[in-house]
């Protein structure tokens, strides 16, 4: 079959000709109807070859979606047919974390070399792909694959990171979203439809903040020198209640710690190199930093649930198989508005 | 000056003549500019006489707003002409409950003999009322005091109740409020502005149905013999995440249990005098049955944020003093829409 | 092999010789290592023709431990001869319960007649057992399975109920627990070991209130008349901060009712056929009213993490599967001390 | 009467005589019984003069306990006589957070010029002490005020803190302690009383690591360059699900990051001047980190209902107003062991 890999440290995405996948006693085949492409690929396919923790070459693709093609002995509970998207943090299944569906979380995935599709496993960007277990899968219905795959991540970690923070986003509450891109346009909807806070989006460019404003944002701001100015002025001097940023560089990062307010939260998405120092008396009393990673199977559930009520649409950038190295390029340069799918067989 | 007053057991509110009050030390003095009419009073004027805790004549209103017109020695950080509401669940203010702003669960009123305005202490329907403590004013500034004095208990109340229930209440929740009255109708407001609950409305007639569906409810249904199973039915037989029934009578609160999910909470807010029993097997798994009285400080201080912020709008009918008892009468018929408010300086 | 069945409505157990159970695919062969006895097989023995749930006749037990004997195909992450204890509680995998490990609220057991093995599915009253999943197992390690297979539901269910009003059990607060038998001697350590709670017990006796003054309850009074009064004395009538009620007959439920103090936890464990009324003005204001069942599978983790600690011992006597019968009746009669234990290989 | 004043910058506290304070309408005049010494009063000595935030001379004491001398106009619920402590940080009492009792996050002090007796308004090294609101004042009933006083910091802030983390601090989990000095000590009573947690503490000598094991810690360990991996093998490799560090130095909020677990809690408390990264990948995923200050009035009505219990026990070194720079010169050499008092009326 055809399949999108990473194949060798310092290289580019490449289409190829491998096996198909065989399906063994627990495990699920599917037949990929759609995959999305993520800043985290290219993080990855950054790294030095001693900073890599699996070998290669790797089958790219951490969201994935596809119907049901073949069941392995002993899987019950889903048939051939279903359409289905993958849940991606592959734990243990056995430790607390994973006991509580926050596999995201594992205490033993690292020791035991347990690593998601797309990111150490084979991913979703081929014809076909085998889930491991068929508690990583969660049935889509009605949900169109293409328009909805990207919830497994790019809905899912926003999710999780705005859930935490929900208790402190009440009536009068302030919530500033960094960065406009795949992640965060997602994370506003996610704000707008879970809480009653006023939503401010941060971003460099107008494409970006004119997205941000069509998904939901009550202000959009450029994100330069006067931006922490504005939030402050905005909030009557107290600044916000929670700070997402998806962009995670140094200067968001710092613009975060600036403009939380007493007992606000900054959460740290992206993977963007930046660290935000926290001691007394440098930000504001008994603001919380925390960098989350990815979520957990039920909150997987719930934001397909936002978006079978309507509540969430990302938008997408569609590509075949073929097209992947292409679309790849467009991902590099930041030309991807929203977030970008493979569709194998378009 | 003129005040309503209910002045006898079994009688109804009169307008009567009565000595202007005078401000002492730590208390400030009100020009009361909009006083709200609630089903409390009813309820209070129902009691006999050894069921009634406090002595009559009781000028009426426990939810009142005015501007300040007289300070205490020793007041501070409030000023004359300020437009303030009263929140009216006084407490001793040095419990635990109250250290915590929470003066409706105050330890102590009780044996202090300490009561709300309008709920033994002289109550808002009158030109001008004494405040205790400053600390049970809070700032209306621009809001219309006319328009808004009911979310000091027709808003705070559902507020504190929806408030607990908000963890349940997350991507694909369903919430239902039974009643659409002068608390539900808030309610309905509120569940909207604070979470992604479906929201379903249940009350008796077309006009109450009406209400709900202007004020945001997803579906608003007829509370007859075939609600439970629609509701059951709209929500894939798992039932109500959370149910709030603002009318408390037996058939709702037993309506309200049959309709709880597993893990579901059951608010019981009005006082109609039903009762739900809770023990093994007899509803879903773990629901969790409460009812709470009011709010806390804090949370009238949100309520208002959000009334600030266009998310709650009261339907009022305005009367004057002098149509207090006509207003009364319409009240104690079920004839007022929303939530009947009297202007004394009108 | 052995086993002791409940085989006609109405019967009492037998030892009966049933074939070898054979382990499929994805499913786990147990050497039975020890089997709890529980109040619960009496209600399900008390229940009529048309109550039950599930065909007879039912091999009991619904606490068990075992050794791995066997492994069906596709089976990880567990190895021959490990020490497990089971989670009995079983769901189906894949609904938002389940996902969060919550199986004992699994929202389609029942529509898919999934059981608990004792409960439904052939349970741990043999010498061996199949265990549906290896999710269903947490590993014992050192842990005695004698000692400690009650854990999985008499530890289990008291630390599931205690967990939910940890909240409201901080510095100063005073926690009442109902019975001090089979789970309610195991309650009060937990209370001891995960709160600052002051522990009052209360039960029938003078061996239960010794039992319960050994395992850690500050004070261990009689049920009776006065202990309503002699708690609000103690709690300088306040009440209590939270009431688990172990036993939920009529009286339990009533007791605990009147003893919660205002937001306090009444949490009705026990399958007594109580039911308590809630309601405005019923009970201290805002007293919150459930009836869990059981537990989650992080939760059981946490349970042995417990015992690992030396924080519970668990009162047991220990039965051979032939002393069954005999044991029940000592169950049946109130006369088993803490929790009685069968040893099928012993 | 005889005060403790720091009176100019770079100065060390000096015993004066100054005029006896007048209580006003609205305020409370204490006979002072106690007064802690804190290490913020030598950090406050040891900032320049520009970062200074109030004026000089200032009466020191931020800790303070006494006897109701005089009440002023208005002060109801309080009696001459009555043995009080001092809730020290103070705010408006109208904000949201105030409305909340958490005064320590007011967002309106630093506006209004608000500040805690001690640390800007005169504090309670003197023999009389004027409490501007009776609400800052809390009953110490038969507790000794001279053990006791200290809890109104050294204790408030680390039970503020450890409450905070009491969600991550159940069964299994592991809670580290860095100094067990003023405020350690009584953290780690806090831990014992309050959680399930196994308490490891560190520091630099063996003097403050029997202090530790005597207050309770399971193990107390040399924070040198072993520490880190000394706890990530007690704890399985997994690392503490709380770390609270009371120096707050650089090594030990990095030693801090450096041992939290997944999901764990890094709280610095100490104003050592430290500050930790956060970012992806720096720490273990989702480790949450802030600088909380102070605590709120509930929290310190729950302290003492601690010490109340038996559950706290404050070491404490006792001097004469006469002696209190003589004992600054101690703390300054880090001499003290546990907190020095200072009793005016000896």
């Amino acid at each position: 079959m055809k399949a999108i890999q990473y194949r060798s440290v310092g290289g580019r995405p490449e289409v190829v000709e491998i096996d198909d996948p065989q399906v063994g006693p627990g495990q699920v085949l599917l037949k990929v109807t759609a995959s999305g492409m993520c800043h985290s690929d290219e993080f990855v396919m950054g790294l030095k070859k001693e900073q890599l923790t699996f070998p290669l070459p790797l089958t790219l693709g951490h969201e994935g979606a596809g119907t049901v093609e073949a069941l392995g002995d002993g899987v019950e509970g889903i048939s051939i047919g279903d359409s289905v998207a993958v849940y991606g943090p592959w734990g243990c299944g056995r430790c607390i974390k994973c006991a509580q569906g926050k596999e995201n979380y594992c205490t033993r995935a690292k020791d035991e070399g347990i690593r998601p599709p797309g990111l150490g496993a084979p991913g979703a960007m081929a014809e076909y792909m085998i889930v491991n277990d068929p508690r990583h899968l969660v049935p889509l219905g009605d949900l169109d694959p293409v328009k909805n795959v990207s919830l497994t991540d790019a809905g899912l970690t926003p999710y999780a990171a705005i859930k935490a923070s929900l208790p402190k986003l009440g009536a009068g509450s302030t919530a500033v979203v960094i960065g406009a891109g795949g992640l965060g346009h997602v994370g506003i909807q996610i704000l707008r439809a879970l809480s009653a806070a006023y939503v401010i989006a941060l971003d460099v460019n107008d494409e970006k903040l004119d997205l941000a404003r069509k998904v939901g944002a009550h202000q959009a701001l450029l994100s330069d020198k006067n931006a922490a100015a504005s939030i402050k002025e905005i909030t009557n001097g107290l600044g916000a209640d929670a700070v997402f940023d998806f962009v995670g560089a140094q200067p968001t990062v710092e613009l975060a710690g600036s403009i939380a307010a007493i007992e606000g939260d900054v959460t740290i998405v992206g993977i963007g190199g930046g660290a935000l120092a926290v001691g007394y008396g440098i930000m504001a009393n008994d603001v919380t930093v925390r960098s989350p990673y990815w979520g957990s199977r039920s909150e997987l559930l719930e934001v397909l649930e936002l978006a079978r009520g309507g509540a969430i649409n990302v938008e997408v950038e569609t590509y075949s198989l073929d097209e992947g190295p292409k679309a790849y390029e467009r991902l590099h340069a930041g030309k991807i508005s929203g977030r970008g799918v493979i569709v194998p067989h378009s």
